[in-house]
């Protein structure tokens, strides 16, 4: 099992980033790269958190994205110029989501997956989970509950006003903010649990001397040094695409 | 382990139920049900979903329910003089929110919390996962990405008109419909695991017949039999509440 894990692990090195964006989000490159940096851990997909804007058929389902127009995707605070510019492009219904940062970590044994979740909970990520598929992979899913995702246009008739949409953006940038501190309190979180990791296992051979000095190194000195490994196997997957691998 | 559950599983039905309803929803009493006739589940809170209006103080973080007025709260579809009823009384920073179906149930073992996930996952509740406590308790969370947030009113002052309010209780009326669907896909999909795995495992210690006939018997033919035992150990928690026993 430990063996085969390791095999996904240097195969998701070697593969390319297929997600839209094709590389991991900035603000998330120090988290990330320290849990792929401990060889019990590897990331299958992340997205820092984003505002953005889509245009699609109204229905009483979830909107899925792929028969959507993508009219704002925003990984930072936005205007509400970039919303109403995106909105005068709406022919169908226009809805913005903020959607927080979401991580899935695969993860060697259940105690890893574990580690992470009670970093994530205490961090603020209260929908973070565990999920554990029919082969046997572990994957801790970090999510929040902190969203927001209001319908703005009908058949590309603008709903709501400029001062409503001023409100909204602005609603929409403190959420961004408060994302940025709980992916902050995360990383603080996540070195701490391994460190103590540490500390009660000297020779814990769930993260060896090697993997801890290049996850920290990484992600104290140098976000960028170990981003090509990073995007090698990142993405900004949507969480039905996540999920499909292990249901 | 397994006799720890079952003690659990006893101590939660004498208790009382300490939700701020005091019962389960309708709407997913069958499925309740079902899970609380197999000795291998027990349920430890829900909510069939439901379209809330909450007014409170903007902040940058979550918004915190406890701090808030509960200006409407409907497990059904609701009108739009309902919503509009409700906003009248905003003093602060109203918000409508449909959150849909949420249940947690404390699994035996792995497998069974597997089974629970994957009917999830199947039936679209793409945001399910399972999280296992320190303490080695383990639970299924059924979750859906199938919300709505809504910013309707800052400082007691309406920032949207009549029109507007009046197509976003349709839209929150129609996932209310949609999450309905899932509630029923997630029941029978439930059913269908549940009769594979008796097939596979004639002799399963995991579904013993008196559970099986009283979950299904509860389910099947009268929805209300074993309403008195899920009401005893059930809840309408917020989703934080529900974490706080694992973490």
């Amino acid at each position: 099992m430990e063996a085969a894990f390791s095999r996904s692990k240097s195969q998701n090195q070697d593969r390319l980033d297929l997600s839209r964006k094709g590389s991991v989000d900035e603000d998330i490159r120090s988290v990330v790269s320290l849990l792929n940096g401990c060889e019990q851990f590897f990331t299958t997909s992340s997205c820092s958190g984003r505002i953005i804007v889509i245009d699609g058929a109204a229905c009483s389902g979830d909107v899925h994205k792929q028969d959507c127009v993508w009219l704002l995707v925003s990984h930072q605070k936005c205007s509400s110029e970039d919303v109403m510019c995106a909105l005068s492009r709406s022919s169908r219904d226009a809805v913005l989501k903020f959607e927080p940062f979401v991580l899935h970590v695969r993860c060697r044994r259940l105690e890893d997956a574990q580690l992470v979740h009670s970093a994530a909970v205490n961090s603020g990520f209260r929908n973070s989970g565990i999920t554990v598929g029919r082969t046997g992979k572990i994957i801790s899913a970090v999510r929040s509950t902190h969203g927001l995702e209001v319908p703005l246009s009908h058949e590309g008739r603008l709903l709501v006003d400029d001062d409503y949409v001023r409100f909204l953006t602005q609603t929409a940038n403190q959420k961004m903010e408060e994302n940025l501190r709980r992916i902050q309190r995360f990383y603080q979180n996540l070195q701490s649990a391994l460190s103590a990791e540490r500390l009660a296992v000297p020779d814990a051979p769930s993260e060896p001397r090697s993997g801890r000095t290049a996850g920290r190194g990484a992600s104290e000195q140098n976000p960028r040094s170990r981003q090509r490994e990073a995007e090698g196997f990142h993405g900004d997957l949507d969480l039905d695409d996540c999920l499909d691998l292990f249901t």
